[in-house]
């Protein structure tokens, strides 16, 4: 890995400058409804509101900003289901490089179809058959591109780490100090980031990754000390977070910093996909809405104290959103 | 009426001083996408992320306030389809007040719900049989509460116009002067407050109402010079903004600083709505879409222009926003 060394807070710090006037600072959320309900007092980092639709955008706009004037010329390269694709997307345009991505054929359609609304080239990939990081490694040497992996990138996990600089600069800025904060984890990026980031603002506050049922790869890896490879498992239905494993990077982080991961099935993603409906008028996608699932579902008791939930994405769509609302 | 004068932009400041603390400063969203497809730099004000999911909590707020506290024992009294509703309620929850609420039988169950949930009695009436006003006065005699209109008194006029000065503001953070700004109306106390604080704050900055067709009352007695009865039309499905007359009050503000009103039809309000779960990630009900569909219909040409857009309110029922998602 050409960058393997764990950022700094001084790194995230650098990188929110880097990405100040590029990257929305996103609202945190309250509801006294949900505070009421729970008990405690919980603040939403809002990343649907994110350029993008995602938090995805910090890292890569971090990412693709410190490609040499004279490599950038030559492109990127990416592979995701879809919020990478589109941060990607988005920060090449807006950077002046051009930007290949490797995307599932089961991508979510608005994901296709915002990746490529920012100027992306698209080259699809059967999940099950094809090698991505091969299609990739291909894509690099044939075109003297530079790849930007999704989450096993110091850059990309520091750029991922100013969503916990700023939930932690806003909660301050009404008076709360965070207990705890749950995060959507697929490859661990924006976990490791958050985690990172709250040690340095907030060194009491515990982080928690929060993972789909069968995908939670870096609770797996937290609970046996070492990263394990996935058992066959069906799809869930949080298609950013079908992580394969945990990053070697971020799993280096997250041993070290997580308090632990939380697994959540299917049925309570949707049910935090209709809260934050109700509730926070946000648009949450399936994998952005499962710290709030973790929370809803009580796999933390959150009485009493004041808690971070990131959602971290809000790209679904309309037709499934639709179905959500209509508990189907 | 009891307060007939029209508010200063001084009164404007000061409801701002009176909700802080209280009101979500809501953000002011943007999308790259959306100012591509119509060719001008548009800025929406996200107040469905308002406590109560609408800017009404900002006048309730401001109101109740203003009532000595030897009579707020008392209690409230007001009558709304439901954003007013939840505000007041809210409002009288936070100051330690009793609020009363006539609601419509028809009014959205997530308002009724939310009403409820925030303390308040509610009093049911039928929309073409009773009458409202009748009604709340005697709840007002009944019990010598204090009788809280949905528009036409000034303190809410000025609490709504804290939207228009935040939009300013957070505008001018970000370097833009508008050239216009659209407002949803119903009776015209969002329109008559933001027109108010935007005359101050950007006097350049031309403000539309966008009612309903059918019950554009507001851009039919702005071109008639008078306000005229509605004629019997069939309901729109913008619950929030079937207002049978403008304000007294409202108009004599809106005929004077409105540089006219826009009717849009329900086809165009649902297109807003999905545009605004697309786009902005936001959940928008009918009524707070009116001034997005405007200028997606193309009633107001805005290339080249920047342009605020009043999202007003979020608070619509999952049944609803799952038929639009599905555009039926």
């Amino acid at each position: 890995m050409a960058r393997a060394h764990i950022p700094s807070a001084t790194d995230i710090r650098r990188a929110a400058l880097t990405i100040e006037g590029h990257a929305v600072k996103t609202p945190l959320l309250e509801s006294p409804h949900l505070n009421k309900r729970l008990g405690g007092r919980i603040l939403f980092k809002a990343e649907p509101l994110q350029i993008t639709g995602s938090f995805k955008f910090r890292g890569a706009f971090n990412r693709l900003s410190a490609i040499p004037e004279n490599e950038r010329d030559r492109g990127v390269v990416a592979y995701s289901s879809g919020n990478h694709a589109q941060g990607v997307a988005a920060a090449a345009k807006i950077l002046g490089t051009h930007a290949i991505i490797a995307m599932p054929e089961d991508a979510p359609a608005i994901k296709i179809a915002n990746t490529r609304a920012w100027g992306a080239e698209i080259v699809y990939y059967d999940r099950e058959k094809d090698d991505r990081e091969l299609l990739c490694r291909r894509l690099v040497e044939d075109r003297g591109a530079t790849l930007v992996r999704p989450f096993d990138d110091a850059l990309i996990i520091a750029g991922q780490g100013t969503v916990g600089l700023e939930t932690a600069q806003q909660a301050r800025a009404v008076g709360v100090t965070l207990d705890c904060t749950l995060v959507p984890c697929g490859g661990g990026g924006l976990a490791a980031g958050t985690a990172l980031a709250l040690a340095s603002e907030m060194p009491d506050c515990r982080v928690y990754a929060v993972e789909p049922v069968g995908f939670d790869t870096t609770g797996a890896a937290i609970r046996a000390g070492k990263r394990l490879p996935l058992a066959p498992h069906p799809p869930s239905i949080c298609d950013a977070l079908m992580s394969p494993e945990a990053g070697e990077l971020t799993f280096a982080v997250n041993a070290d910093r997580l308090a632990g991961g939380i697994a959540v099935g299917d049925d309570a993603i949707k049910a935090a996909m209709r809260t934050a409906f109700q509730e926070l008028k946000t648009v949450v996608e399936p994998g952005g809405a499962a710290a709030l699932a973790a929370i809803l579902e009580g796999a933390l008791d959150v009485r009493g104290k004041s808690v971070g939930i990131i959602l971290s994405g809000g790209n679904v769509d309309p037709g499934m959103f639709a179905r959500v609302l209509n508990d189907i």
